[in-house]
């Protein structure tokens, strides 16, 4: 037990804990990179931090190590994604970088599948002398959800959002549905859209509803994600179309995907597997007879139900609760 | 802030939320008595503890005065019920017992409704120079919940239990419902059927799932409660029947009742009103169409749904979620 009141020192996953939540600032504006964090810390004291700048640059490790100058000889880079072996014409690889600017270690979250760099990036700095460790930090790896999965699948990573009632209906048989949460489940809800490159709802739910789809938050109102709508007709005014999920494999420069329903639009996603994330919003009230959550997504059994998602947040809003569960995959 | 390592010295209130906790072990065998525990706290050590005996004798001041002995004298005795004022053929007053006891203080959590005793428990300690306080103690109130709406509504306390998947479902098209939530959680359903009177399904489910509505915990197997089935037949072998929702109000001995489906019973008891307590497990999966968890409440519009429940426990057995919510009433 460390004694109260004494800072316990930080270890090597704490200091990329860090380094994933500054990543965060780089989400969505960095695409079509992926969203990094970088810290230097030289004797238990940060001396730079960067994370991936709109439009791909300055890299986080670029950033981190300007901020830090020649404090940087002979300190510990915390970065979440390996740095990079490729020169490219927007400026030199990390890899080279770092390894001009000698820091004592380099602790990377997560390897990077691009095989420009893939384990190129830690070889060059292995070649300099410098000590890398290459953690399996799940942190980092979650970070970076949108690049993984592009690199690993071809298409967006996905988040399904469900507001429900505690008996998973989304609106009266009447279709009403304003409102099943309260105004900080709804605002959350504004921060989430921020943080994708692109919402999708179904047909019916965008001709329906009208909804807005944007970012009603002081200051973000410039995030709102471009918006897309699951229809085998005409692309809506504001919308771009797409008929079928597995298009979303089509989608440019888009990380994350961000779905906001109706119940066919989702069932039409998880029953293809499309999905790697759901938020639900869950109010304290029963409705009884309403509009289901989900259609038919194909299930035969229960069994065939288990196994496949996993809670990773849960909080309350107000009144409300917020649950995020990731979809459990092979590899 | 209390030095680490120190304890705080517990308050009043702190003294009464063991007591609560105590007066759980007599439920529900102290039938047709309300549950109580006492707790007799001298020089800040516990010098008697009691909670109500099967069949309501001992009662709890009664069993922790005994423990005591003559320590009680200047101690303050914490009681989560108003002492009885009324001898009964059964024994002696409890307020009587006290006044003869003669600690220093009692401090009660909550008032006793029953006319035989309101306030006159209260006035008879005073009379013997005993210091009361009547607080407004929430665990104290909550653990005798089934008692004082019996005495407030003329009716036993209800709960209904929902096992549902995330997106709300408690089986699939078919019927099958085996297993949605884990063991964890069906053990826990197990010890929430120890503390009920009775269990009530209605004529489907008994028909269809010849549920055994048992507890199958070691050492509690004789707690299983005695079962209802709502219907319009005939009582099946080895069950009561009852009609209606509201004929609960004729059940003698009944203060806690455990409601577990299926969705047209949860749905008649909940448009009737008769509803105190929601206990819902939920697993972490989705069946997209399946059985809905509650058939038509008569819901006119959402406004209505609102503010009707208040989450008042929540935590996770194994991989499923376990909220609990309680009907917020007037009074």
């Amino acid at each position: 037990m460390p004694t109260p009141g004494a800072a316990a020192i930080p270890s090597d996953a704490d200091w990329l804990d860090a380094a994933a939540r500054l990543a965060m600032r780089g989400r969505p504006s960095s695409r079509p990179n992926p969203a990094v964090g970088a810290i230097i810390v030289r004797d238990g004291v940060i001396v730079g931090r960067g994370w991936t700048r709109p439009g791909g640059r300055p890299h986080a490790e670029a950033a981190a190590l300007q901020q830090a100058g020649s404090a940087v000889r002979g300190a510990d880079v915390f970065v979440t994604l390996e740095p990079c072996a490729h020169r490219s014409e927007r400026g030199p690889a990390c890899a080279e970088l770092l390894a001009d600017a000698a820091p004592a270690r380099v602790i990377v979250g997560c390897g990077d599948p691009d095989p420009r760099t893939a384990g190129k990036g830690i070889a060059r700095l292995r070649a300099a002398g410098i000590g890398v460790q290459l953690l399996d930090h799940t942190p980092s790896r979650d970070s970076l959800a949108g690049y993984l999965v592009q690199r690993r699948l071809g298409r967006p990573h996905v988040t399904l959002k469900l507001a429900l009632s505690l008996d998973g209906r989304i609106a009266l048989p009447d279709g009403s549905s304003r409102w099943i949460t309260g105004e900080m489940a709804r605002a959350h809800v504004h921060s989430r859209r921020a943080l994708a490159d692109a919402i999708l709802v179904g047909g019916g739910t965008w001709r329906d509803d009208a909804p807005a789809l944007d970012v009603r938050l002081s200051g973000l109102e410039d995030r709102s994600p471009r918006r897309l709508v699951l229809t085998r007709g005409e692309a809506p005014k504001g919308a771009q179309a797409i008929s079928t999920p597995q298009d979303i494999a089509d989608l440019k420069d888009t990380q994350y995907l961000y779905i906001e329903g109706g119940a066919g639009t989702a069932a039409a996603f998880l029953a293809a597997d499309l999905v790697d994330r759901l938020d639900i919003y869950r109010a304290p009230i029963l409705i009884g007879s309403g509009r289901p959550a989900i259609e038919d997504i194909g299930l035969g059994a229960l069994d065939e139900a288990h196994g496949r998602w996993a809670l990773v947040e849960n909080c309350r809003l107000g009144s409300d609760g917020f649950e995020a569960y990731r979809r459990l995959r092979e590899g």
